[in-house]
């Protein structure tokens, strides 16, 4: 048995061309470490730098980054006040360098073109937004042929679809310009807000189709043909995309076991995907029960393209026809906020009835979480 | 129009915190640059360091590291000779920090406890590796009950399966020690590889499960109840997931149209998986029509545990029962490669008919994506 655990050690210490010095690593230098009293301290061994700070989300409003202080044998460190309970991002600057990863914490998101190392503090909303012994709903990269090509989704379905013979209702939830398909589950953390909202019984069983809003593209980042650098500046502000919503929901109706009506229905998006909703859902009367715009670009539109035409017109004839919930939520410092003021005031003159939600903060993800969980759990009941 | 364009900026710019500065980022700094003579180019913005080196298996086997040069305005870079085509991953040190992620390539991967990037130079093996212009299959993240507790796999489902009422083989695809069940997807880039093959009609379409082989953990790292930082070095040589194995087999029958008969049926993995590999097909003979052992860690195990036990007698069985390919695959350089010598002289003194695959190099990736896109073309025809 001990020549066996030697071996052991040895395949561990072999597995892969750094995977020895990483184990050792990740056992000399923790980073970052939260304490139980939400205190959070980052460490980073760079005995020749000058200067190492920390930037993040958990600074104070208006701070960037926070100066990390050098023990005698080149440990540097930092360790914040108390964190109320959250999703926080991170990186580093080290002498001038912007952006650098910590190489301790493996934990990393895309947003954009970025990469950024997070960590969650557990108590209120940190725990909704962490994997917990509930059951958890499947996730697919799901390929679909609509409008003439095969483009990417992401589809979560609630932990027991493959084990009953139900039909879920099904919720559509879009990202901002510059994501993708892969935005909400990543930063958003759409899969864990699900499984926890559903196993507390808080939310119903839903299926959450995350589509990719960009018509030119259909695939995130190195997932299709078209490469792993292409721009990521291309949004989908042009018409095409809530043209070809009808293809993705009649796909998604024919395979999954969807309750294909309006009243089990629902979209919802952040800043464009907020636009998208708009749009989408003024343009498919018959669609959608439920419309969430969540810190939305609201904007009518390039005029010339028809999906953007006749906005009053349109949305008379979605209002008329009934929406269970219209929800529009947005900060208080939002850059998009006089937008919604006035799509308010719209709504408001022709006694369109909606719910209106304000919070703090600006056009950021920790709104848009909070957003999601408190959509999700209004819907199809 | 034009006030339009100009809020479509201001949306991208405002989208996230960082979403700016590296928008403007990545046009300034673009790392790495792959030319058309397969010559790459890595460059970091570090004004203030005084050492720059990119370390990557591009490099000359037994050279770690090359120094980059520092221009003028603090740039430095390092240009590579003409790379055959291939996978390649590299991270930075800086003055002494190691394994620091380059700021400027959002693509990463994660092997064990480091996340690396990573770059494809295209042509031969490298276009395997890339998403090309062809049908792709669906990756599910799929969650499912098994030995009385939900566990999580990726199973991959080739292009149509969607659309079909056909039922596909089934290849096991089993990780090494330290992995989990992203391992092949990431670093493995099987679905790239199963989409490429299929689409060029060199393999059949079939599905691909692979599996969490660790028991003592029901996901990957951050996946679970069971936290974030869990530790790596919990590999499953107890006897627990061989024995776990056919439950996971029965929920795969269950659940996808598979064609659950031992001549569509394949078990294949990389190291301790390939030590896995070995033990389920001798303990379940009439399983499977495939085993595939990729860099094997081949022991007989602790003979105190049951699974373990009589090797001779249940490899006897196995064989008279019939397999269609037992395919070996070594590295000459490996560290493994003498216990896969003894493993062999023990077959060949039975006369146990296999297929014997000698490649260079050793314990590495690189091997174990060219293995499985040579194994998988041999399967199921």
């Amino acid at each position: 048995m001990k020549r066996l655990l030697l071996i052991v050690a040895a395949i561990v210490a072999m597995g892969s061309a750094t995977a020895q010095q990483n184990l050792w690593k990740s056992q000399s230098v923790v980073s970052p470490e939260i304490g139980d009293d939400g205190r959070v301290t980052f460490r980073l061994y760079a005995p020749e730098a000058k200067s190492v700070e920390v930037a993040g989300d958990f600074l104070a409003p208006g701070v960037e980054s926070a100066v990390m202080t050098r023990s005698e044998d080149g440990l540097w460190s930092y360790t914040t006040e108390p964190l109320e309970s959250e999703m926080y991002y991170y990186s580093l600057r080290i002498d001038g360098m912007r952006d650098i990863n910590d190489p301790s914490n493996p934990y990393l998101v895309r947003d954009v073109a970025t990469q950024m190392n997070y960590f969650i503090i557990g108590g209120t909303r940190g725990d909704l937004y962490m994997a917990q012994d509930v059951k958890h709903g499947t996730v697919a990269r799901q390929w679909a042929e609509m409008g003439g090509r095969q483009r990417r989704m992401v589809v979560y379905t609630p932990a027991g679809y493959e084990d009953s013979r139900r039909s879920y209702p099904v919720l559509y939830l879009l990202h901002g310009m510059g994501g993708d398909e892969e935005a909400w589950l990543a930063t958003g953390r759409l899969a864990e807000i699900m499984d926890n909202l559903i196993a507390t019984g808080k939310a119903e069983e839903m299926i959450v189709v995350m589509t990719n809003g960009c018509t030119r593209h259909v695939a995130a980042p190195g997932y299709s043909h078209e490469g792993m650098w292409h721009p990521y500046m291309s949004g989908s502000m042009d018409g095409s995309f809530e043209a070809l919503f009808p293809d993705i929901v009649e796909w998604v109706d024919d395979h999954y076991r969807t309750i294909a009506r309006k009243d089990k229905r629902a979209i919802a998006g952040l800043s464009m995907g907020g636009f998208h909703s708009m749009q989408i859902s003024k343009e498919q009367p018959d669609m959608f029960g439920y419309v969430g715009l969540f810190s939305a670009a609201i904007f009518r539109g390039d005029e010339g393209v028809e999906i953007y035409a006749d906005l009053e017109a349109k949305l008379e004839r979605q209002f008329s026809e009934g929406v269970k919930l219209y929800w529009i939520a947005i900060g208080r410092d939002d850059f998009l906020y006089d937008e919604n003021v006035k799509f308010r005031a719209l709504l408001d003159a022709e006694g369109y009835p909606y719910t209106y939600r304000e919070s703090e903060g600006g056009h950021v993800w920790r709104n848009w979480r909070v957003y999601v969980a408190e959509f999700t759990q209004m819907l199809f009941k």
